[in-house]
């Protein structure tokens, strides 16, 4: 079922124009609110790129309706990459901001395909945290 | 309001432990069905991870009534880092399987805080993908 929120596009966003299907793509999942189409740029074989069918930026901007689906959307795909790649793990990935690795600025969730030693290395170097005590205590003020 | 589905733990699982207060942990967000705990080993400074109060290991087989609502709790702590830490983008990543770098089998959501230049390095090198369009074709036959 449609969400309530009407889609909205934003005329000079690519991934809008991806969804309008003014730019070619390759789509593995569409319904009314959402497409899924293959990364041209591929961390690894299969990589999706989920995208609402809403122009928002970020998640502190996407509709409450669009947020509380996306994960379900995001686990069908999981699950056919799964039976078609017979992949061994899978990354669901959603960046907010430059600093974060974001370049488009809709919305959209990588759905990542993980193979035993495929060198993708999506991670981190853990830190040693300074004062976990004191900063929880922090932002706790701020929820 | 608490989910349908009954919180259930696993006695052999840390973060069932975390969450029933058995190991000490620092949180920032506490719901009926979520707790949201700083990272002990962060990827950035205030680096959380987001957990159902319901030992599902991953995406597969967490419950709807806690997919739909994870992003929302996601989103909220996103929000009080913004307005805490001063960062400049947050990811939100979510890992299944080893491979994907998962190393703790009970479905957990990193929201990782990021700040200009800090080195964290989230993301990965683009591939030049074979044949995006038979790719697509094939996974689609299994949505």
């Amino acid at each position: 079922m449609k969400v309530e929120v009407k889609n909205m596009y934003d005329d000079n966003c690519i991934f809008c124009k991806i969804i309008k299907g003014e730019i070619p793509s390759n789509k593995i999942y569409e319904d009314d609110d959402f497409c899924v189409i293959l990364d041209i740029a591929p961390a690894t074989k299969g990589h999706a790129v989920l995208l609402p069918k809403h122009h928002a930026a970020d998640v502190y901007s996407l509709p409450d309706e669009y947020l509380e689906k996306v994960l379900k959307v995001a686990r069908k795909c999981a699950d056919a990459m799964v039976k078609t790649l017979d992949c061994d793990g899978v990354n669901i990935l959603q960046n907010n901001g430059e600093a974060a690795g974001q370049t488009v600025f809709h919305y959209h969730t990588h759905i990542i395909p993980r193979y035993k030693g495929d060198g993708a290395n999506i991670g981190w170097k853990p830190m040693t945290p300074d004062d976990n005590e004191g900063l929880a205590k922090k932002i706790k003020e701020n929820m």
